[in-house]
């Protein structure tokens, strides 16, 4: 790929970014279940989203369907799998292993969708030194050093909200280039970092208030 | 208030709830730092979001800004806690103990935001009988009986993407009214019960594909 030419035009929108997992899923049942190819109109009906908005997702992805028998399913999920980099190897560093971060580093399932987290930083010296599913836990004053180290591009982020802006800020300082947040915290960064908000407190939030609203009903 | 006279309008739109803990982080800081009042222009300049919209989102939670003063941070703090749900105890049960199942019952910081796993379900011999941080894990066939003993109503939703529709499918049937998805497979429902999808996955593919856009460029 001509590394000049690549414009912001060529960007993947993320509401596709989003839906393409889903259809994945869906594949991979499919192979489960001996299918051998899938249409768009096929994978429409099981998962609720207009036939025509999942050509045009798969149209992102390099692979062509064939007239009235579909996508191969087999090639689809490869394809797909290596299209959203759950192929590859991303390594990962993760801030502040409390309650959330100690339960991110005990889910080995993150490694089958590319994600490997090498390392844990905190201060709190209970945990400085020890290990969680294999993952090393140091303070974070030796943040720059393991950098150098590992290699890493990519911070998760679960400290208390009072400190996300400041090691947000740091994680950027020393080479970060993608902060997954876990906090309810809005943090800023320079343009060319990636951020992903995870807010489990807001999607909580919605489906308390959604369940109140049933039941007043 | 009137049951029969709560609609569809009254309903606080999504995005709202989505964007309300993004204020109460901020107004929680402030109090940290001794401030006593906010106003939305003062929330907007931190997290870049629009005054306007600040105050249309907090119209809907019952509180007053007191011109060229804002809002009293302590009372705003109570207010859209309560508001969100999450001062109250809401009971759950975890379906599927496997990795994340696991790292979510290990997640003793859910309680905080008014979410408290109760008990957890699977099918895997090893884990039935066994507690992770004090919450039992019983087979799923127990399920319906101890819906009796702890009438809960949200079902957290981590087994694999096979199983994915059916146990949704008896978590419904037995009386669960909220299904908070965290598998990458898009389940279907009955129109009266919510679903919040946490796709970690799907943030994960935005993230690999903008890291890797940005490298490239």
């Amino acid at each position: 790929m001509n590394n000049r030419l690549q414009k912001d035009t060529d960007k993947v929108p993320e509401p596709t970014l989003r839906r393409l997992p889903w259809y994945l899923s869906n594949i991979k049942l499919r192979k489960e279940k001996g299918e051998h190819f899938v249409s768009s109109t096929q994978i429409s009906k099981e998962i609720n989203i207009d036939s025509s908005q999942i050509a045009k997702d798969l149209s992102y992805v390099n692979i062509s369907g064939r007239t009235r028998v579909g996508y191969d399913v087999d090639e689809l999920i490869d394809v797909l799998e290596n299209f959203l980099g759950f192929t590859d190897v991303h390594k990962a560093f993760l801030f502040g292993a409390g309650s959330l971060g100690q339960a991110l580093l005990g889910d080995s399932g993150l490694t089958h969708f590319g994600l490997k987290i090498v390392a844990a930083f905190d201060v709190n010296p209970d945990l400085i030194g020890r290990e969680i599913n294999h993952i090393p836990i140091y303070h974070i004053r030796s943040f720059e050093e393991k950098m150098k180290e590992y290699g890493v591009h990519i911070g998760i982020l679960t400290v208390p909200i009072n400190i996300a802006q400041k090691v947000t800020d740091d994680m950027v300082a020393g080479g970060i280039k993608a902060v997954w947040n876990f906090t309810p915290f809005r943090i800023r960064v320079p343009e060319n970092i990636v951020v992903q908000n995870t807010s489990l407190y807001a999607h909580l939030a919605v489906m308390f208030n959604r369940l109140n609203f049933n039941q007043i009903k």
